[in-house]
């Protein structure tokens, strides 16, 4: 695909994510204040890699059924991680993408409920956007509910509580076990949510998963290096904030280039994996996954 | 059914229940602390209530598949909105049935995370426990989502902290309003999962869905009435606690004779309802019914 191929299908493809957050955050029968602590925390969103992730996967594959609910329902999991995570009991934080966290615009207890009503109405849109494909939406649930289950997402944050808490310096080993449950798992069951809806991603749900993996720790790596090479503006958080604990970033493992070279590697990985799967249209997916390299080289 | 058979039956049940939840609260991948937290706020569990409706419900109907996953999912789901409710920065309780709750026998951040993965959990078991009957795993799942999402389960918390957070003196109507969404949507829900199971359960859905607002109904007056003659022992909260604010109990607006004729004539349209059904075995849930009104005769 050439740049400019890429970068308006990229935004063909976030209006249309926008659209369909819209569309399932408008809500008749909730109380005011959590409806707009919900959407205020997802609309407060930045990229959507997550549902881009997924419509890219359901692209490369031509899938049958609509990846738009599946897209926000990931959206709304990874929303409500976000929110619960930065909760005063938890990583206490005041702002996100510049932006004050829910419980600092509203207050902790409407937090955590925006999170849980979050988490609850993921699994709601699932139901309700796949009512017609019961084994699909079964599919997809199942996927969803284990990546953000107490053995991956929520397993994942509680191992990094215990180690922020911790007074030993980590490993990386540790942190990178850490981010595969808290990024690598939801990446894997997004690409395997959109795969899902054809009989040749089906096929390639192996490939996927793994890819999602792959992919999920590249972008915690970029994640680092963007850390250091970038500013406030461009990442939404204080640059060097990871640098004053004890869990080492990728740039204090490997250095600046080292880190770099790592991101390219395993991006090069990714690139192997998709085309393995030999799908009729991966050129977004590709795409996708470049772009996020290209911001840190 | 006579007493004996009702409380020999309950007892079968029970077991069986408390079985299935020890099976699937072994986890092999999950954090030690977080499993500990999620297991322990599972097993300090009461009568299992929810599990039992649903089980009736399913017995009522002579349904064919297994009760038991759905019935834990629906347990996970109480118990996670029990876990978050009694947080400090909502309810903050100490003791629920006069053990300390999740954030006081731990900590708070990983009481939020018990919650979050109980709630995760349990749509993970039903998309395993009814893997292979997509059209029933994808119904209960939309039951339940709808139930403990922010329309429901949620939205009611949060209408319900507000109004405790509030200086003015609420109306029975509006408490009895939350009351609806944090436990009668549950109840409902509970009661169309077991009713589900079966072709003609299914074409009673309503009939369940009214049942279980009723019921809920009954056990609210019911719980306001074993506050006042209860003691600390037989309900596990201080007597009276409800008196303190300016949320009115249904003893207070009714009298202590007058919450139990409620209690009783509610009790009564419930089980009109159950027979109007014309199943082929209502005689547990209807006997479940009756021995929750006899508590406070």
């Amino acid at each position: 695909m050439t740049e400019d191929l890429f970068s308006k299908q990229l935004k063909v493809f976030q209006k249309e994510i926008e659209s369909e957050l819209d569309r399932w955050l408008v809500f008749g029968d909730v109380p005011v204040r959590l409806a707009k602590a919900m959407r205020m925390s997802v609309k407060a969103g930045g990229k959507r890699l997550r549902p881009l992730m997924l419509v890219g996967a359901h692209k490369m594959f031509n899938g049958r059924a609509n990846p738009l609910p599946a897209a926000v329902a990931v959206e709304l999991v990874h929303t409500y991680s976000l929110i619960h995570d930065d909760l005063p009991a938890m990583d206490d934080s005041p702002l996100r993408r510049g932006q004050p966290t829910c419980h600092v615009a509203f207050d902790e207890a409407t937090a955590i409920l925006a999170g849980d009503g979050l988490l609850a109405y993921a699994f709601e849109i699932l139901s309700q956007g796949y009512e017609s494909d019961p084994s699909l939406a079964i599919g997809l649930m199942r996927l969803l509910a284990k990546a953000s289950g107490p053995a991956m997402l929520v397993g994942g944050q509680m191992d990094d509580i215990l180690l922020e808490k911790g007074t030993q310096k980590v490993s990386m080993d540790e942190i990178q076990r850490i981010e595969e449950r808290k990024t690598g798992a939801l990446f894997s069951a997004t690409l395997c949510m959109g795969a899902m809806m054809s009989d040749s991603g089906r096929a390639c749900l192996p490939q996927m998963e793994r890819l999602g993996h792959l992919f999920g720790r590249a972008f915690q790596i970029a994640d680092d290096v963007l850390d250091v090479i970038g500013n406030e503006e461009l990442t939404g958080k204080p640059v060097g904030a990871d640098a004053r604990n004890l869990k080492p970033t990728a740039v204090d493992e490997w250095g600046l280039d080292g880190a770099r070279v790592q991101v390219a590697e395993i991006t090069a990985e990714c690139m192997e994996l998709c085309f393995s799967c030999r799908a009729p249209f991966p050129e977004f997916l590709v795409d996708l996954m470049l772009s996020m390299r290209d911001r840190v080289l």
